[in-house]
């Protein structure tokens, strides 16, 4: 996926620049550290679609009106292991770290924690809220609903989110258990990647409105706006290979985000209102913490997950196969050679960052194009 | 899948047989009134994998020692919200409701409530006890791993179990919302009814040690208690189309299932010891609950729930499709239908039931075969 020709940026001189560029648009400073440090995981972890690629939208929809650059954190409804908190349309990073702290702060004290959210905004990358958890010592879990996407077994209209699932939790080695995976088979930031570089998409991966696949990924970015485009479940279309799991499992997702805190859902996802002016996306989220030591002692439990996950990569391989993983090595592998490298900044991406640069009056950063 | 052909056997007269069967081998009356009450909840709801063709499987298990008809549920550590049941390998369904009860009035208090379960034995559909938390007006969660079939990404060993997936809530309709769902691709029980059916399974089901599709379920059964065929994970076999998903989620349920409990795991659930001796299964599972109305109104809960599952289902439909689906609309509605038409019986399985009669010289059963 990385495009090795592209020039690298120094993981800190990129970090400056999402600060900066958030502070400028009026994300306070503290607000600002949280926004640049999730997107800035996203690029370190090797997920390109979810870092600096979406820093131009969230600059345009702070500058449009969309989402709110100052958050509001307001805590609707409490209870012991619970909460209600309304973004109010604020930095979605912002909601998500203080929703998940909340999480893991009723777990620590009863067990168990959860705190639904309403009226956010894209918060980047699920998983990083789920390691937030695992960092303390609990299992979290995180899940959001997104602007509509993918389309029901035996439809072909977007109507779920990408509706991710992450889930994390300690072991005894230095990696930890990090699955973060949209519930589609790919997710919509991955055809951004896709469309910048030129590639074509896999077979299967979406559905047109006759049921046939697409694999032009800028086609897929117009269809899915258009609503002629929809991604497909994980299992794919109909439900030989079990497309009807991943559609369920996006409708969990839905369920978790929206329900428990009376939210919007599905096309009212879409960021306009019915006269086709931008609004809000009053996306839901919805954070969930457990406390290993309730259960057991810590050091058990990561004895007992990392003999799971070294049982799984001795596995005996496929023919061909050089190597088994489990969820979270790539990206924790990624994450030690980027600090190295730097984060590739295609051209599409050199343009948009010039832009902002040019539309802020930005000066002292030393890019390499 | 249903057998068109088959005889059929009124619910009643069937549930009547399975509760007297459990109690001819030792399974205490209230206890039987459980076990055979999950059984027959998968018969009605069209999961004829996991209800009388489950029978003969407990009634073998029981005789030979590897589970035991009296169970001792015995609760080790209990925290406001939480505990850790030890099922001393007594009767599945008997230690799963108990524990999901549990769970369910934690979360009455609290707002959630999870229990983690040590030394069970197969417990039937695992949508029974999510459905329990859904009767109670609350969201649930229920977990539970399995004899190893499901291979790792980029392996063709089986290792994890079908480690299925239920949640279970109301909504504002009469058919509550309910999903429940191996990990993998299609589960175990799925090639009993296949075998039972002399019916080829869909090719990429399932993979042999080449890499190859197996599509005989006989060989398919065989191959998984020799280690030579495993189960692909949802997404199917290798990265393209999202199996590594399927892959982890499989493993977060193995997670939850043993490391909050400090468990057995993956091969060591096979039943049989290094010696090749049978015993016990030593299954793990995860019960969890949220209270709903810790967040909000109960109705208002349930109208967004509805109204999200009334937009999936008007979805645009793709060519030639008839109808969109929402989870548990299925088994919600063949569970009228079986009510009036009673139970297929397949000869492979009435072969079975003739054989426990004859071994316990029950009288007294009109069965049409």
């Amino acid at each position: 996926m990385i495009d090795k020709t592209a020039p690298r940026v120094a993981v800190n001189e990129l970090y400056r620049f999402m600060h900066e560029v958030l502070t400028r648009v009026g994300v306070p400073e503290e607000d600002a550290t949280v926004c640049a440090d999730v997107l800035i995981t996203s690029d370190l972890r090797g997920i390109e679609s979810h870092g600096i690629q979406r820093l131009k939208m969230y600059y345009d929809r702070i500058r449009n009106g969309q989402q709110q650059a100052v958050t509001q954190f307001e805590i609707v409804r409490e209870g012991p292991t619970t909460a209600v908190v309304d973004g109010n349309h604020g930095m979605g990073m912002v909601i998500g770290k203080r929703s998940m702290q909340m999480a893991i702060d009723k777990a620590r004290v009863y067990g168990m924690g959860s705190v639904a959210v309403r009226n956010s905004t894209h918060f980047g990358i699920d998983g990083y809220y789920a390691r937030m958890a695992l960092e303390a010592g609990m299992i979290g879990m995180s899940f959001t609903n997104a602007r509509p996407s993918i389309a029901p077994t035996f439809s072909v209209q977007p109507k779920l989110g990408t509706n991710p699932i992450a889930f994390g939790c300690p072991t005894d080695e230095e990696c930890p258990f990090l699955y973060d995976a949209a519930t589609s088979i790919t997710q919509r930031g991955k055809f951004e990647v896709y469309e910048r570089t030129n590639k074509p998409c896999v077979p299967g991966w979406v559905t047109d409105q006759q049921g046939n696949p697409m694999t032009d990924a800028h086609e897929v970015l117009v269809g899915l706006t258009k609503d002629t485009a929809a991604l497909l479940p994980l299992g794919g279309a109909g439900e030989d290979l079990g497309g009807y799991k991943g559609y369920g499992l996006a409708t969990i997702v839905e369920i978790l985000s929206a329900s428990l805190q009376t939210g919007q859902f599905l096309n009212n996802l879409l960021g306009f209102d019915p006269q086709g002016g931008k609004r809000p996306f009053m996306l839901g989220h919805f954070f969930m913490t457990i406390n290993i030591e309730s259960f057991v002692a810590l050091n058990e439990f990561k004895a007992t997950t990392g003999g799971i996950l070294r049982e799984l990569r001795a596995a005996r391989k496929a023919p061909g196969a050089t190597r088994i993983y489990t969820a979270g090595e790539k990206e924790f592998e990624n994450e030690k050679r980027i600090r190295g490298e730097g984060v590739p900044i295609v051209p599409t991406l050199q343009a948009e960052m010039k832009t902002i640069i040019s539309e802020l009056g930005l000066t002292g950063y030393n890019f390499p194009f």
